[in-house]
C-alpha cells in the first residue's frame, strides 16, 4: 500500500467516525448544521441561568425576565468566572465575580468597577435560539441557522406535552443505532411491555426501511400480520408511536431528540402528544415531572451497577416512570460507553442500523469534501402508526 | 553502553515487572498459566451471570440451570453488549439486546431475529472452568491446561469450609510479597492478635525458607521457642495455619489465592478447613457470610479513610470478621497501589521476599527466553504447623 | 523567528508560570524558599500522626509526646510504607510494617526484626517545622532557612488566636489573584455583607496599590470617602482587617496563608485576632471550631453543585461560618480549577492584580537566571486598617 492510499483509507474511516462531536470533528460539525435542543423549557425559570455543556462545549444559557431564552458563552469575559453563577436582570446577565454585564447577544453592557468603561469593545458568543413544543433549541453552528421545523401534531390543541430531558451516560450514536433497531424491542422491553400489558405485536418482526426526505421511513411486520410505522428525521431525531405504561393513557405519538452532551453522555430529549387537555392535562404532566425527577436522581447509579453485575435489572421496579428508559439504558450502555462497531457482526435484522449510518456516512463525506450535504425536509404526512388492539 | 546492552538491561528489568499482568505482559502469560479462582462457588447462583474482570480481561461468569458455571467472553458478537445482563437459560446465555444465545464453549447457538441464521459462524471465547473447595477455577491461558491441584485436607469430611473472596485496593504484588513476610505479624497484626488473646508466638523471629517442589517451604522460629511452618504455592497461593477470631473455633487451615483483577486491584480469595461438621458447620460458614457481606461493603471506604489520616486503624472495631484483613489492606495499600521497589533497603528478616522474588525473576527470564518454566506440584505432606500453647 | 528566539519566549512564558508548584517548577522552587504554613496546631494532638500533602510533595507530619511537631519524608525507607500509619513513640514515629523507628530529623534509629540492625545507615528526608499563631510552618527548601516572620498584633495578649485550615479546590493562584482585588467584595460578598449588616463602605472603590518591603500596599477608598488598608506580603500572604458574622465581634485582623496541595487544590489558612481573653475568648474560639469542622464536611460538595446548576447559592444558608469562603470559592472555582489568564480582558479596576504578577513574574524570571530575588521584610507599622462606621 502507498502513502497516499494510507491517507485515503484513513480519511475514509473519519467519516465512520459519528461518535465524536467536539468542535472540530466532522460528526460534530454536521450536528451543528441543525437545530439541537440543549434544555426543557420547563426546567429553566425566568431569571434562572444554567450551565449547559452540548457537544464538549460548554455555554450558558438564561431565561431573561420577560420569559426570553438566551444562550451566550461560558465565561466572562473579564477573569473567566462561568456566567451561570450571576444574577439575571432583565434580558442581561451579570457575572457574579466583578459584575460585568452582558445582553442575550453576548455584547458586554456594563462593568460597575471601571470609571472608564470599554464595554462596547468586549463580547462573548451568543447563539440563537428559539423555543417551541417545551424545548429550547439552540443553533451553534457557522451562519444563518435554517428554518426551525414545526410538527402539526404537536400544536395540536386537543393533547397535552410531556416533555422530557434525560441525561444517558454512554455516548448518542449507541442511542442513534438503537433508532433504527426493531429487533430489541422483543428482550430489551420484555419486562416493559409485559407491565404494559402490551400483546398488540408479538414475536420477531420483519422490518423494511427506506430513505425519505426526512431520513428513514421504517415498516415494521410482525408475524401476526400487525404492523407498525416509524418515522427517522436526520440527524438525530426519532419519531414514533410507544407505550405510556398508565392506566389513563396507553401509546402516544413521541419525538426523541439525542442530543451528544460529550463524547461519552447524551441528552435524551422526549416529546410526546399526550392525548389529554385543560386541567386534567397540567394534572397528568404535572404528576409526570415529579416522577421523573425523582427517577433521575438515581437512574445512573442504578444503570452502572446493573452493568456491574451489583444489581439485577429485574430487581428494578417496572412501574418506575422511566423504566423504558432504563432498560435502554442498560442494553446501550452494556455495549461500552463508547460502543466498538469494528467487531460487530451484523445481520439482516440490522438493515436499518446499516442504512441509517450508510447515510450518515455519505452524508459526513460530502462535507468532509465540500459538496453539497442533502436538505432533509419533515413532511406532515409522516406521522407513525401503530395497529389497534 | 553499547546498544546491544541496553537491550539485554532493558529486557532484564521486565523479567523484574510483576505488577503488569495485562494482556501480553510477562507477569500475566506467567499466571494464566495456572488455574486461577475467579469466583466463590457460593456468589453464584444457577441461572444467574456475572461480569468478571481477571488480570485486566474482562469475561462473562455464569452458572447453567443444571449447576455448572461457564466462563466465556464479556462481550456478544453481534453488536457487543456485555452478556452478564442478559438470560441464562439451561446451560446457554442469551444476549440482553437482541437475543443471540451461546452456549458454555462460546458458540452462538440462535439469532431469534434472524430468519437465514448464521449463528455456526459466530464463536465468542469460551475457558475451561473447574469447580473445587468452594471456588469457581478458570485457566485463561492457551492451549490444555495443566491438572487442577487438589489439597486432601480441604476435600476432608471433617471440616467445613470457610470460603470468601476479598476485593483489595491494591496491586496483587504486594500482597504476594507480604506472604513470605513473618516479621510484620507482630506489628500490623497486633491488636489483632491481642483480640483473638494469642500470645504463644512472640517476639521478632528466625524466619527460614527453603525452595520446594511447590514454591517456598518457611520455617520460622520464635524467641520463646516455638516454631510455625507455612508454605507458598508458585505463583500466588499461601497456606498457613492462622488465628480465626471466635470463641469456638481458635486456628484452621487457610489456603489463600491473590488473583489480579487489574494493576491497581486484586481479589484475596481464602478457603479455610474449619474444623466444625453437619449444621453445625454450616450454621458456623453462613454466619460469617453474612457478617463479611456486611463488612466488604466499606473496608475500601475505611482503609481509604485511614491512608487520608482521616481515621485512626485503632478507632476501628477489632472484632469485625475482616479486622486482620484491615490490617494487611492498611499496610500493603500504604506502600502505594503499586509498591515502589526501587527504593527499598531489605534486611535479612526480608530473606523470605527475597527468594519469592528471585524464583518469579527465574522464572519469568525463562518463559521470556523460550526456556522450560519449573513444573510447580503441590505434596500431600506441605501441611502448616502451628504449636500448641 | 529564529530557533533561539523561540527558546526565549518559551522561557519568558515559564516566569508566568504561577501556578504549576510541584518539584522542579520555577513557581514551586520560589514558594520554597519561605516558611509555609502545613497544617492547624489544634488538629494535630500530640501523639498522633498525618499524612499531608503540600505543592504536589507528600510528607508525614507528626507531633511527639513532648509536644513537638516534627515533619520527615512520606514513607518508611524499608518497603514504602506510609509512616503516618504508624505510632508515634516519644519524639520518633514508629512504621506500621515492620516497626523501623525514626526520630523527627528522619534518621532511623530501630529495625525491629534485623538482628544486625543497619539502622545508622537509613535516613529518610527530615524538614525544619516551627509553631507559631497556631499553625505548624515548615521549610520545604534548600539550605537553612530564612528567620520566621512575627506579626506583633497576633502575639497580643489582649486576643485570642481564630485558626482555621479550610481546604479549596481549585489551584491557590485563583485565590492569590483574588487577594488584591477589591472590586469583587460588591458582588461576591454582597449576600455576606449583608448578613453582617456592614453597611460602611459601599459602591465601587477606587484601589491604590504600590509594592512595599513585604509586598504589596493597598489602599482602597469607596464613594462615601471611607478607605481601607490592606497589606499583601509576598509570596501568598492576605493581611487585612475583615468582617466576622457574630453578634460579639464585628471584624478582626486576619492573616491568610494560601498554600497550594497540588495544581488542583489548596489550602487556605487564616488567623484571626479575636478581642476576648480568658475562657471568655477560649469557649468563643472552640464553637467556631466546632462550626467550621462541620462545615468542612460539605462545602466542596457545595461549591461542586452551586457550579454544576444543581443548586444556587442563594439557597445556602448565609449565616453558615464559612459563607464568605462558599462566596470566594465559587467565584474562583468558577474560573476554572486552574483559571486561563490567556482569555482576559483586565481593566483599571485589576491593576492590584496586574501588580501583583508583575511581580510575581519579576521574583520567577530573576530565580530562573540565577539573580537576586528580593528579600521581602514585614514591618510592623503594617497594620490594615478599616473605618469606623
Amino acid at each position: 500500500m502507498s502513502a497516499s492510499e494510507k491517507t485515503v483509507m484513513e480519511t475514509s474511516l473519519d467519516y465512520r467516525d459519528f461518535v465524536h462531536t467536539g468542535p472540530g470533528t466532522l460528526a460534530g460539525r454536521y450536528l451543528r448544521m441543525f437545530w439541537q435542543p440543549v434544555c426543557c423549557s420547563h426546567e429553566l425559570q425566568p431569571g434562572c441561568a444554567l450551565p449547559v455543556r452540548i457537544m464538549g462545549e460548554e455555554f450558558t444559557l438564561y431565561r431573561g425576565q420577560s420569559g426570553a431564552p438566551h444562550l451566550v458563552g461560558y465565561r466572562c469575559a473579564h477573569r473567566g468566572t462561568q456566567l451561570s453563577l450571576g444574577w439575571v436582570e432583565e434580558d442581561c446577565i451579570r457575572c457574579f465575580y466583578h459584575g460585568w454585564k452582558y445582553d442575550g447577544s453576548g455584547q458586554c453592557v456594563e462593568q460597575p468597577a471601571e470609571a472608564n468603561s470599554f464595554a462596547e469593545k468586549v463580547r462573548i458568543p451568543g447563539y440563537p435560539v428559539r423555543e417551541y413544543i417545551g424545548l429550547i433549541f439552540a443553533y451553534l453552528g457557522p451562519g444563518e441557522p435554517p428554518a426551525l421545523t414545526r410538527y402539526a401534531k404537536f400544536e395540536s390543541r386537543d393533547i397535552s406535552l410531556d416533555v422530557a430531558g434525560l441525561r444517558r451516560i454512554c455516548n448518542y450514536f449507541n442511542n442513534i443505532d438503537n433508532s433504527l433497531d426493531s429487533a430489541h424491542v422483543r428482550f430489551v422491553h420484555r419486562r416493559h411491555r409485559d407491565t404494559a400489558q402490551d400483546q398488540i405485536v408479538l414475536g420477531d418482526p420483519t422490518i423494511s426501511v427506506e430513505e425519505s426526505e426526512w431520513g428513514i421511513k421504517r415498516y415494521v411486520k410482525y408475524p401476526n400480520g400487525k404492523s407498525v410505522t416509524a418515522f427517522f428525521g436526520m440527524p438525530n431525531i426519532n419519531y414514533l408511536n410507544g407505550q405510556v405504561v398508565d392506566p389513563e393513557i396507553k401509546r402516544a405519538d413521541v419525538l426523541i431528540f439525542k442530543v451528544p452532551v460529550d463524547d461519552e453522555n447524551h441528552l435524551h430529549f422526549e416529546v410526546r402528544a399526550i392525548a389529554l387537555t385543560g386541567e386534567r392535562g397540567r394534572n397528568w404532566i404535572q404528576a409526570r415531572r415529579e416522577k421523573r425527577a425523582k427517577a433521575g436522581e438515581d437512574r445512573a447509579d442504578l444503570v452502572r451497577a446493573i452493568l456491574a453485575g451489583k444489581l439485577k435489572l429485574s430487581d428494578v421496579d417496572p412501574t418506575r416512570v422511566d423504566y423504558v428508559m432504563v432498560e435502554d439504558e442498560v442494553a446501550q450502555t452494556g455495549q461500552g460507553v463508547i460502543a466498538d462497531r469494528g467487531n460487530e457482526h451484523l445481520g439482516h435484522s440490522d438493515r436499518g442500523v446499516f442504512l441509517l449510518r450508510k447515510i450518515w456516512e455519505r452524508e459526513l463525506r460530502n462535507l468532509a469534501e465540500g459538496k453539497a450535504v442533502k436538505q432533509w425536509t419533515y413532511r406532515p404526512e409522516m406521522v407513525p402508526t401503530y395497529p389497534e388492539a
